[in-house]
This record gives structure tokens, C-alpha cells and sequence, in this order.
């Protein structure tokens, strides 16, 4: 079957790769019909990370169950299914606890798998035609009867929805609250869309790139360009000096400024300041335990310059982490159904699945309007 | 009246000062009976904060009402009361929602007061015969029947029993859970203690001095020794590799090694290593956003080093800060007049007040056997 | 001054009553500028409850500050407030974990006190000139700088918005459930608004009278006509046979079939079979301990007949009372300010209090188009 | 093999069975070495359900895992393991919830099944030799090495401890509190013992058995014997007339006089009046939807008459139905394990399976002593 593949820094090409295959009882076979490119992605593509060469990318897949195993149960062939990017068995003490993102199982060793991605286990992505499923009964949302004809919107299910959503979820926003989000990339944004279902009364996010802005803009977020300066100010004029009372980190380790420089401490801190006391965080963006090539040398080591004085006299909270989907997945999926949320405005790009590695050159470019790419398996 | 009173670094009297009286309707005036000295009273002892000469200390405070103001309703001369260490007003937007440690109304322009501290208002201290208390009938908690024969644990009601019990609130311990606790000292030691009450299945407690080891024993919590090496390793046995379901920290930014250099991010970054995927951190180890005198570049504007990639890998959360008192102190309370908590196990030493400058003395020492200290006023 | 006073039942006029006043150092005298009558107003004006004769009623009030006793800090004359029909001492037991509307102060020998209001304390409403208000930095909620322009928005935060809400939030809706809710008078008006703020994917709103029911799809709930038949089947039908995730009861202990026949346990019973096993239902529709005059005998003493099994089959959850408007007031404010929630499309009449009487007559009745009064007081 | 075989109301027998086998590649084979007969069991065996002729009882199991399906991948022969009484899929929407009791998998048009029980699928009971045990992944709790010699202990992780404690968490007991049980049954007591666990200040159990009442005492609850007048009395006593903060029912629906006549609501409604406005109840008792065979004609519908009014006017919550085994059992497991929990102070009676008829026939008269039976299958 034809997949992307990498092959190494800033190298990912469409390759035939053996075919996606039944491999255990409880697996299922989903023919992908739509996979997107996720930010995280862009970590390996930028050769930030150690994922092996020739491993198949992509974790945010919508599909066909064609084929089940043995043992699978609820699922059957012809089920229009969305897969959550992380890869859990169902069984052991953390996925009892919802906590699907940390499946102690699949990943032996760590905790946490996923499909196509760095330390994430030995599971290939679905930006290819097919893609074998474990767990199936488990892992597979079944979709609506709308599926097909809302499948840029259920396909953000997988991974970026969920992920807006913990960051809402993390920092604990409740109807009537302000909220500042760093970051306006599809996460940022979508943690914007979520906090205003969830009733805040004022969502800021800040970034730099004007077609985010408006988008945030768009979305009926107050949009902060941080290009102008600090924007812990404006945050607080917007907030009558009070700061917000929730803020979400949706940047990562790979901060930085204007000039391109990173600062993996400059959101959290930025957020430090720009909440109020007794407020809370919820941290999506991904930071990771050792980052070698970073300039930095506390980088290199994972750590960050905190400001956590600062923190304490506040009483702040903070969670953090990769969303565990399957905590949120059924009741997002309930609101596309019933036209509560409509999430394909940031799809910028509806591609075959061979222009997937220009599609990466673009977006990992940050260019002007590469918001978020679909990629759609060849028919 | 007589009083503690701060006299610069290291140097604190018992002196006359002018007596505590009733300055507004909603105050009471308390005869204090007990008072203790805290971990965090050494902060400005050493001079290490900016606390201005002539401050009278003492923010644990238990005593006898012997005059209210006009507007006082629910208080009356001859009650026993026990005095939150934070002052809070009751009706501001964080009061009244129960965080009184960060009242917007009694220290303007910062969220808390407190008596007797540091940059918490121009209150003073209750190491002293007499105190106000504003807000009285907000402020005053009540005691039983036996308040004068159990005054030794009543007092505790004030602040480490509440602080302690935070952390592990904070922390989210749950019955059944494992927790480990950075800091024996009266506040880690009554973490190990709340820790019990909620029915954790394992208390590991973090120190060197061989007295507090002993007494964590005492109370059924596993000593971990750390001048022995690193105590994640013996964290990670005792839990089979697991690693702690909670973590408290109850030691803050002048914690040190053996040698006595001070590393203000060691417990904390300790904690991220010794708490298992999913789990919680308490922190109410005091950490301040600016410490000029610390030998550390980044501790000077309050930063430490601190993990964050390994700690977005595992998912924690962490929650921080003072604890706010009347969250807890009437159900702790409870616990105390029934019988089912004694606290009075961590009180060393029982003195008169003028004998509260050698006590600091001792206590600043960290001598053997000098865990805690009340205070009695002279009768 | 003017005030609408209780005469008897179904008999109400405008009188002449002796100047509200301050009486104690913590009150606060409030010119009212719009006051609203209450569906909760007619159990009294029906005579189904033992309020006294003379007593001015009104527990919906909204005014400007034009005096404050001596002890009062935070409020001063020229104030806009919206005051919580909940009087509360904000320093009892109750009232320092957020349970204000069962203060144990303000009403000796019970829990909870109000304006105006049957077996609520001595406490005059606010139909009319003046109000005093009790414990008034506690109590007032100091309104933005609109409040004139929006008064027929915020005054529901008196009682009917966070009461509404409160429906949900004792169901604890979360995003993406959905929602049955009976009876569409303002309260369920206002949870099902409530509801759809917190990102209930589908509401429905389970009434008879066609304008409540128009009034209900103009917000976006599904209305289910319950003078067709039985609630139940069309709420099973909304939701592919699953039942609502979640139900709230906005009726009472009044509820009647369409023939006028009461039914105590009507609403209950239909919620246990309309929510799905797992479910959860919020109870704010009043019901009362004793009811002599009532046709039924178990309602007599405050009992109903209730499907406990089914209840308890499902593993339903229950969770009742009044509610304690300032656990929500400032939020709900909020969404106000921000132009997040619109509250005055319940509104049917705007009306000086000279015409109140004229306007319970009406409201009693049921009267098509009678939704919601406010009454200004006269200038 | 042999097994207990319902024969019919008061009628059970040790009959020769097929051997339960691995029918799916997802189950388990476990040999039983410890298994109860609960309370429950009675409502079957006194004719009061509608179980089928020929079950084999049992859902309170412990044993050796002897063989596993072919899709088994964390258990393996040898493990010794406890069942939890219901079973669940792991991956229906209620089970990845956490509410495995109420599975809509096993037991197809219901929300919940269970081993051995009327109307909870058609499952064979444990009270037999071996049990086939399905999703043997989720369903098995693998106990740590000293499982065999504290089978008594771990054996009550099936059914009443979990159930126990899930009363005291559904009526959300907190450090400090006062809690009121009504039964002292094996659940009441575990409820009892699992308040004190959480740190209660004070549980009293009420019950009129003085073997019952002797256990309750011996655990440190105060015990109050309602053979001597109304319940609610001494509660209210006890607590200084304010009430107990929580209350939790362990009695269920054949709740009856000294006389002997049942009465289904009493227990409810003496919780409505012994718990104080702002409490919380737990409601753990079987209540069913419908028991033809009650002279009580509410009870023959499954109604209760229920204190709704002043449930309602003390703000009162209540929550209800059997435990999700699964969210509690590792937890639980932990503090026996840890040596904090020791639950085998309720066993009376340890019996090998022959004797089980005899064990049913003394425990259903209630006699004085016969608090708990745990059979153990011939060797």
C-alpha cells in the first residue's frame, strides 16, 4: 500500500509499504479515508526527535473498518470509525481510569502509545491507505450516519479536539470565566472553540501569525499578537488588571520569539504572570524529557527555567500531558452530530494523500495559511 | 504589653510594646494562650525576607476573646478560639469562594495577609500576651469544651495541621494510594499524618535529621533517609517500581543537601522522578518570586530549574500554596474533639514566652529534638 | 414608601409601609429600580403557605445603594447591586463552604433565609421604594458600568439565572450530554439557557403552554408538548432510545396533569424514566415539607410516591434545593457584561409597581404571554 | 462439578453441574478456593425474585486462574485472582466511564450483569467448583503473594467491601465528618469501617441485632439500636442536634419493624431527618423496580413513599445503585495488601461448599452470630 514515510530530517516521501494486515485477535483493518498532518509531526519532521526511518507517520485518522479479528466484538466491517491518536488496550490500571493516554500495555516500558510516532511504540500511521487497529473494541469511536459527509470535522476526533478540549479540561474552565490561551495553532484554537462551549465569557489567544489571529478572531476569541511586545500587558487590560482567571499552554518546548529564537520557558511563564491568583493551567503543548539538539542547555535536559516563586504566591495549578481522547471523544462527537460545534473551519488544505509531503514542506514553513491539512487516501 | 518582636537578622526580643486593642467594630481582642513558632518564621529570623524591625511575630495563635468591637455578633468574651494564620475578610470575590489565604480586601494590592509576616500586611503577630483579630466573626474558630486541656493540639489548628492536610489535598490522595512526602518537619510530619487519615496504604517521608525519621516511624510512615543518597531509589522499591501514586512537597525553596548548599528545584524535581504517570503533586513548601540573598542566579528572581518534560511525559499535576485555613480547620477540628487525631506528638518543647528568642535559637539550629515549640504568655 | 403587600390569599395591593432603614452597622438601604415577581410568589399569593398578613414580598430586587451602616466597607452610595435572593451571614458554617442559601444565621432555628418570603425570617421584599439589606458587603453584587442599560438582564441574577443554572449544575451537565428538563417557566427557561451555555449537545424542554414552548425553540431546546401524551416516549425517541444523560426538574410540588389535577410526583417519576441508567437529575422546582391544604394525602406531609427502584436500578443520582446565588452570581454576571447571555428574552412585561397587583392576577392565571413581570419602582 | 443450585424459595442444594469451560477466547477458567453468600443472595433464595430454577449462585468469588481463552493476554494460568460480581465488557460507554455495573454489553437490554443473579444475564455463580469468567483482561483483580493466606480478607473485594465504601464515597464522606449508617449488615459494616478509613469523626451504626451492634462497637462505630424507638433521636444526640454531615442506606427494600413488617421507606426517610441540610446520602440497599410479592402496594411498583418536601427544603443529594467494583478494588486491595485494612472481622462462619444449603438456611433466619459465610469448594 502507498504511505508517507520518513526517511529523515525534513524527508518524508509517499512509499509502497507492506500492506496494513489483521495481525492479532482483537485487531481491526480501517481503510483510511481521511488522516491529517498534526504540529507534533512536525517534531519528527524537523528531525527533533529519534523516530526510526521508514516508520509510517500519522495519528489523526478517520476511516472504513474493512476487516475485523477473531475476537472483536462491537466493531464490525462498514463501521465508519475514528481512531484516537493514542493507543490503548483497555484494560490495565490506567485505562480503568480513563487515563488512555498512559496505557501501561502497548507501549512496554513507558506509558502511552500511539500510531505513527516517536517513542509512541511499534505502531505505524495512517497517512497511507490502511491502517491496523489493536484493540478495536476499544479504540474505535463509531461515527454517526453523517460521517462521510462531516468527515473533516469528525476527523478532528482523533487528536486535535480532544486535545483543545483537555487544555479547557486541565485548566478546570467554568461558564462565566476568562481564559488566555498561548498559542493559536490548531490546538490553541481549538482549545478557543472549546473553552467558549464550555461558556467562558472572554477567550484571548495569543500568537503572531495574522492569519491565526483572525481565525481566533473568527471564532469570537480576543486575538493578542505578541509580535507587539509582551502579552502579559494586554492581558491584563483586558482583564481590568485582574488576569485571566484560566490559561492553557498550547505551544510546547519549541517556543520561541519573533526572531526565531526558542525560549522553551516563555509561554508557562508568560501564563504565570498572566493569570490570576488561585487560577489554573492546563498544559497540552508538548515538552519533552531530553531535547539534545536544542541550543539550550537546560533544553537539552528538559528542563525549564520556571518561575515558581511566583506560582506558589499565587497558588497556582497546573496540569499537564498528552489528552487522554477517549475521555472526551463520544460527547465531542455528539456535538458535531447535532451542529453544536463545526470544527473544519481551520482546515486550510483538503489533499490527496500524494501531496502529503508538500503539504509538510508548507506547513512545517508555518506559510501564511497552512492551517491545518486533511489528507484524503487515494479512492 | 510583652511581645516578640524582630529585631534584624538573627535577633529577635521579648519587649514592651503597646497593647492590642479593638480598632474597628469587626475585630476581637484575643488573650493568647498558646502560640506557636513556625518552620516559616525562621524565613525572617535569618533574614532572609524583608520584614521591617519592631514586627511582633507569631502566626499560630490559640487564645481566650476578651473583648469584641460593636459589630461582632457570633463571638463573645470567654470563647476559645484558634486563629487561622490567614486574615481574611469574608466577602471578597476569593473569600467567597473559600480561598482565604489569598483575600483581595486585608493586604491591598496582594491576594493574602497574615499576622505577624512578611509582606503579608500590617499585622502584628501573636507571640505576644494580646492580639486583634480583624473580621472576628469570620476569622475566629470556636473550640470545644476541652479547649484548655487539649490546647496543644487545638493549636495546631492554626496552620500545619490545615498546611499539612493541604498538601495532601492538593495532592488528591486518595484511600488505598501510596504518597511520598519531601520535608519531616511539623508540616511534612502532619502531611504523613493527613496522609493516614484519608486511608493511604503507604506514607514514605523524605528527610535526614535522624529525630524526624524517628518520629515519622512513630506515626506508621516509612522513613526514607536522603543524607543515605538520592531518595528516588528507595521510593521506587518500596512502591516495585512504580513509583508513588502522590507526592508532597513540605520543605521549599531553601532546601539543600547534606552539605547544607541550598538547591531550591531539588525536592521538586525529586517529586517529578519519585510519582508514578498520573499522579499529583502538593506543594506548600514556601517558594517566594524573589529570594536577592540566595547564592543562586536563577533563585534571586524567584525561577528554578525545574523538569517539565519529564513531567508534561508522566501527565502530573501540581498544585501550590498556602493553604487556606477555614477549608478545613472546623472538620480538623472535629477530628481532634473526637479523639481521632493527636497532634500534640510533634510538640518538643512547651515554654514560656520569654523564653521564645532561645527557642528560635534552637529551632533555627535545626538541633536535635527541637521539633516544634508553643509558646505559653505569661498568665 | 410604596410597597406590594400581602393581604390575604390571591389578594395583594400597593400600601403605604413604613421607610425600609438601616438597622444594624452592616446593613445596606437600596433605592429598588427593577424587581420581579416570581413563580415562587404564587404559592404564597395562592395561599398555599403560611406567610403573614402585611408582609411586603419580593425577593427578585435590583437597585442603587443610597446608604450603608457603619461597619460596611466594600459597598457605597451610588452602588448598582443585584442582590441574591438568599440573605446570608457569609461567617456561619454553612455559608463559608458557599451554602448561602441555607445560612444558619439569618434565620434562627433554620437553615436559610430570603426577602419576602413564607418561613424565611423577618425580612421585608423588595417590591417596593426601599429594601434593607442585610450583611451588605456580603450580600450585594456591585453590577459593571451597564448596569442600567442591561437591568432587565441582570436582575435575574437575583434569583431565576443562577437558580436555572443551578438545575445543571446539581445534574453536573457537561459538554456534549443532553438534557431533559421539565416545565418552561422562567426557571427551566433559564436552565435549559443555562444548559445550552455549558455545551449540552441537545435540551429539551418538556411544557404545555404553546408560548413557553415557542419561547423554548426560540433558544435552541427541543420542545416536547406534554399535553400529547407522556413526555417519556418522546424523549426516549430524541434520543435514539437511550434516554437524556441528564434532567432537571423546574416545576414543583404543584405539578398538575393538563386538567389541573396535581400530581406531586409526576415530574420525579417521568425524570427516572426519561434519564438514562448512570443519569443524574438537578431539583430546583420547590417542593415543602407539608402542604395541609393539598387534595393528596402523602403530599399533605410533604411525601411523594416515588419509583425508588427504578431509581435505584439505574444508579441514578439526585441532587436538590434552593440555590445559593452567590456560588454563581459573579460568573453569571460575567457572561452579562461580555454580551455572552442575554437573559431579558423571558421578559413579557415591564411594569410600574403600581400595576403589580394586577400583574400577579395575571401571572396566577397563567395568563397566555405572561412570562416573566418586572416592575419598576416608580422614580 | 458440584455447585449451589437454586431449586426453588428456600430451596438450595449442592447438585453435580457441567463444568464451567472457556466458551470465548476472551474468558477465563478460575477454580474457586473462597466464596461468599451475600446478602442479596437471600432476596433469591426467599422466592423474591424471579431467578430461573437450576442457577448456580454465587457472586462473591476468589480463586486460581486455570486456563485462558486465546485472546488473553495479562492473565495466565496460575494467578489468583478476585472476580468482581459484575461483569463488564471494558469497552461500552458506561464500562470506559468507569461504571462497569452498569455495562450495556453483558447482559443485552439491561445496564449491568453479574455472576449468578436474578435478572443480571446468564451467568453461572461461583458457589460451585470453577466459574468461567468473561473479559477476563478487565474483569480479573490479580492479587498480590499473600493472596492465599489472606483469602478472607481479599475475598471480600468481590462485592461488600467495594460496596461498602462505594456508600460512603456516593454520600462523598469526608475527613472530620459525622456519618450515619442504617444496617449493620456485612455492607453496613464495611460502609462503617470504610468512613473510619476516610477519616471520619464520628459513624454511628444503626441496627437492632446486638451481635451486629457488638461488631459495629468493636470497629470503633457508636451503635444505635432502633429495637428502642425512633433512630433519629439518638443520631440527633449525638451530633448536638445538627444532624450526621452524611448518611448512607445499607438495608434496601424488605426494611422492616422488630415486628417483622416491612416498611421500604423507613430507612429512607429517617435519612432524610437524621442527616443535617447540606448532606449528602448514599444509598447502597436494593431497592428493585418491582416486587409482586410485597403487601405493600407502592412496594409491589417498585414506589416508595418518600419525605421529598423536606429532602428538597434541607438541600439534601442522594445518589444510589450497586458499585462499579473496578473503581474501587486496587485501591482496596492496596490497604489489605499494606496490612491497613482487615476485613475477615465480619467472617462467622468459614464452611466448605457441602455445607452451603445449611449456611443459606441459618443466615436467612438471621440467627444471632451468623454475620458472614465464606465457603470453600472441596480441595
Amino acid at each position: 500500500m502507498k504511505a508517507i514515510v520518513y526517511n529523515g530530517p525534513r524527508d518524508v516521501k509517499v512509499s509502497n509499504v507492506p500492506d496494513a494486515r489483521i495481525e492479532r485477535s482483537t485487531d481491526a483493518l480501517v481503510r483510511i479515508t481521511a488522516t491529517n498532518i498534526c504540529g507534533s509531526d512536525l517534531h519528527m519532521y524537523e528531525g527533533r526527535t529519534d523516530v526510526e526511518r521508514g516508520k509510517v507517520l500519522g495519528h489523526e485518522n478517520l476511516g472504513e473498518v474493512i476487516e475485523v479479528g477473531a475476537a472483536v466484538e462491537r466493531i464490525q466491517p462498514g463501521d465508519m470509525v475514528c481512531l484516537p491518536f493514542n493507543i490503548s488496550c483497555g484494560y490495565c490500571e490506567n485505562c480503568e481510569r480513563g487515563w488512555t493516554g498512559f496505557c501501561l500495555t502497548v507501549n512496554p516500558g513507558n506509558a502511552g502509545g500511539a500510531y505513527g510516532y516517536a517513542g509512541m511504540g511499534p505502531y505505524s500511521g495512517g497517512q497511507a491507505e490502511y491502517l491496523r487497529v489493536p484493540y478495536a473494541d476499544f479504540n474505535c469511536l463509531k461515527l454517526p450516519e453523517d460521517a462521510r459527509e462531516k468527515q473533516d470535522d469528525y476527523v478532528m476526533l482523533a487528536d486535535i479536539f480532544p486535545t483543545g478540549y483537555h487544555a479547557t479540561e486541565l485548566a478546570g474552565v467554568q461558564p462565566g470565566e476568562s481564559v488566555v490561551i498561548y498559542g493559536a495553532g490548531p490546538v490553541g484554537l481549538l482549545a478557543a472553540y472549546s473553552a467558549t462551549l464550555r461558556g467562558a465569557s472572554q477567550v484571548m489567544l495569543v500568537d503572531r501569525h495574522p492569519d491565526r489571529l483572525h481565525l481566533a478572531e473568527s471564532i469570537g476569541a480576543m486575538a493578542v499578537d505578541d509580535a507587539k511586545g509582551s502579552p502579559v500587558d494586554p492581558v491584563m487590560d483586558l482583564t481590568n488588571g485582574r488576569g485571566a482567571d484560566k490559561g492553557c499552554e498550547c505551544v510546547g518546548y519549541q517556543a520561541h520569539d519573533p526572531q526565531g529564537h526558542e525560549h522553551p520557558n516563555a509561554t508557562m511563564n508568560n501564563l504565570v504572570r498572566s493569570v490570576r491568583a488561585t487560577g489554573a493551567l492546563g498544559v497540552v503543548g508538548v515538552f519533552v524529557p531530553e531535547d539534545p539538539q536544542s541550543p539550550d542547555d537546560l533544553a537539552k535536559e528538559g528542563k525549564v527555567s520556571f518561575d515558581l516563586g511566583l506560582y506558589f504566591q499565587k497558588g497556582l495549578r497546573m496540569a499537564s500531558g498528552q489528552t487522554n481522547v477517549k475521555q472526551y471523544n463520544r460527547r465531542l462527537c455528539e456535538l458535531i452530530a447535532k451542529g453544536k460545534a463545526k470544527l473544519s473551519f481551520i482546515v486550510s488544505h483538503r489533499l490527496p494523500l500524494e501531496q502529503g509531503p508538500d503539504a509538510y514542506r508548507h506547513f512545517d514553513a508555518r506559510e501564511q495559511g497552512w492551517t491545518k491539512v486533511v489528507l484524503r487516501a487515494a479512492a
